[in-house]
């Protein structure tokens, strides 16, 4: 059905995202990456460890290492006696060979000698004279002590494809003494800007113009999502230089941003230009959200093709909504879905506000404590306007069948990346 | 006092995090950046309008540009008429001047012609010919208006010093036609591995030796603050040697971490060095948490240096715990204490845990949906085990005087970074 303008009525937030979900993505490639590079990047391959982790039977504590069966009954009131065979010199096999009744020294991480199966930390410990120590504590076969392949074991995945590397896991892979790793390549999203009004920003503006504001705000979120932003630069309304201008960004990306396609004749091409390119074109065409009404969605040959809305405030929820999720495929991360992949704040709502049923509400806000309780205060105003996204800490979201939110009410608040 | 080691006894997390915030640290430089670089950084100066945004009136909607009070009382039933004088281009100061009873086409975006107030979005309206249009909608005055400066006035401060810039905020610098910012440099943080069994990750290893985890894990840790690692290398364990490393470091950074430096030996060197290269030297060394207890913490001349246990898991914690609120600080960000700065998820407890009182415990947990609740499951076993820190999402943190935690407990789980 069509509006009044020839525009197919808004689909729900719901359905846009099921229209999205059930399509193919063509996916980036992979290359070889040295694990230095490699944090926040998407393994394309499951990592099996090459050896066992560690090599050898290492303390994790200063202490003496025993045979733990001459320690049992040791205690404070009631000690055992170990006669001294040396030490355990750091990075090296030791020489020593204990027998039952002897110890020797050893620091954390250095290799229990044959014959140990524990640690005594010094502290449970009084050293007599350089024969004989004293042992106040009984330990465990095993304690303080990570045994060999206790950590990893040779041919175990350690890391599956599909993960997000984190920190600790680029340390786990240095461990195992994996340098490269197979990533998926980043996914590269092309910005168009259109609107006969638009400036670069580097560019002086005369009266009636504005300067490109959302090229700026979609490349700092592709950038957030570990994605990279490809500006194609401002072109005019015109339908044949918007088709040669998509064919070319298409050809250097996996997916296509344009902006300043809410008025009428700049839509009508974005829309028939994604049709024209490939299928199945244009998924919907409109959606019940405010705001971000006039999106665009569609797909040209298993690439994403957005048509945005030119307002800063419909470009964000926009990207949130729709164009984070399908960055998320791209990137060929398998994320947790019991994690939140933001930073979210439960919050109190500071006043009462209507919201129109049959619409899912993005409301900006900012949040702050007061009293001992947070809460979150509605930054109003245009979608047109910086100011409000510029004021708001997230967002929170209104759903659809809900016709406001009351003072006081409990909210989530979705907070803006850094 | 001392324990039997001849180490202070264990402060409390709280006591510690107390000396280094009242410590003065050396800022570091400001420099001027392209706004397309700005993401993330760290204003260091507040920012000022040069203009005013918009610099015209703006229409938000396609449709007709009107005198407001020429559309009271309009409604479905009961429309007025206009005269169309035209259309609004694009870009453009329209050459039109409304009287009463007139009106003209307009975009989104452009620019209101004289005598207009506001805008009759097109769905409320019917054209009957080329001279006249029928309103049916009464509009207020300024609605579907940005007005002159309604966004932003000129000389308001829009960012403030301190402020971590984010997309947006990239945005609404680019609209106002501001192309660089004043940023602080961001901080420098020096590696210095330590350990005579510790060799590089691309080296072969013997039995014995055990490969460098913690400068990648502290790396990417450093990176994900928005940091810059600096990694100098592994040393061997002697006083001399470290002195010169720690001294060269210190020149070319901002904070040293010093990794490996939990047993005996390495512990006191560093403990010493810090002391002796300037004041106020070492602040704790040893605080009563787990992992993390051989933790040594200080400050050279403006610049903190750690001696940092050399577990993995202990890393992670004290990274977490005393580093990265350091970091911040050095960045020169100013963080609304509002806001969480990670990921937090609440979780339920998945079985009873006993923790000594007396320590802060930092539990590493994974997070499952199970029957429809979100539960955090303890992952057992040694600090030393790079295994517990690559399956867990977070950390849930047991506080000294609490004895454990009860299954179906309910637990925030605060989540590593990717």
């Amino acid at each position: 059905m069509k509006d009044l303008l020839g525009r197919d009525n808004a689909i729900t937030v719901e359905d846009a995202l099921m229209l999205l979900n059930k399509q193919k993505l063509g996916i980036t490639g992979i290359e070889l990456i040295p694990i230095e590079n490699a944090f926040g990047r998407v393994l394309a391959q499951d990592v099996a460890s090459p050896e066992n982790l560690p090599g050898f039977n290492r303390s994790t504590m200063d202490g003496y290492a025993v045979n733990s069966a001459d320690t049992f009954g040791a205690s404070d009131t009631m000690p055992v006696y170990l006669q001294i065979k040396g030490q355990v010199l750091m990075g090296q096999r030791p020489e020593i060979k204990l027998r039952r009744g002897e110890t020797c020294q050893i620091p954390t991480g250095g290799m229990l000698p044959e014959g140990a199966d524990a640690i005594v930390m010094f502290e449970n410990t009084s050293r007599l004279d350089n024969e004989m120590v004293e042992v106040m504590k009984t330990v465990s076969p095993g304690e303080n002590v990570i045994m060999f392949d206790e950590d990893v074991k040779k041919g175990e995945v350690i890391l599956k494809a599909g993960h997000r590397l984190r920190p600790q896991d680029i340390g786990a892979l240095a461990g195992l003494g994996i340098l490269e790793i197979e990533a998926y390549v980043k996914p590269v999203v092309a910005i168009i800007s259109t609107g006969d009004e638009v400036v670069p920003a580097d560019k002086p503006i005369s009266i009636g113009e504005v300067r490109d504001i959302n090229s700026y705000n979609l490349a700092g979120m592709i950038s957030a999502c570990q994605a990279v932003p490809l500006k194609k630069g401002i072109i005019k309304d015109d339908l044949d230089v918007l088709r040669e201008a998509v064919k070319q960004a298409l050809n250097e990306s996996d997916m296509l941003l344009i902006t300043g396609g809410s008025s009428v004749g700049v839509a009508d091409y974005t829309a028939r230009v994604i049709n024209e390119l490939g299928s199945p074109g244009v998924l919907f065409h409109g959606v019940a959200m405010k705001p971000g009404k006039p999106v665009i969605g569609g797909i040209v040959d298993g690439k994403p093709v957005f048509g945005l809305p030119g307002h800063p405030a419909a470009i964000t929820v926009s990207f949130e909504t729709f164009i984070e999720p399908l960055l998320i495929r791209l990137s060929g991360e398998i994320q947790k879905p019991a994690l939140p992949s933001r930073r979210i704040v439960r919050a109190l709502f500071s006043r009462n506000l209507s919201s129109a049923i049959g619409r899912e509400e993005h409301l900006r806000v900012y949040v702050e404590r007061r009293n001992g309780a947070l809460w979150a205060i509605p930054v109003l105003g245009k979608s047109g306007l910086i100011r409000t996204l510029v004021q708001a800490d997230g967002i929170v979201i209104v759903p659809m069948k809900k016709s406001g939110i009351y003072e006081g009410e409990e909210v989530e608040v979705r907070l803006f990346n850094t």
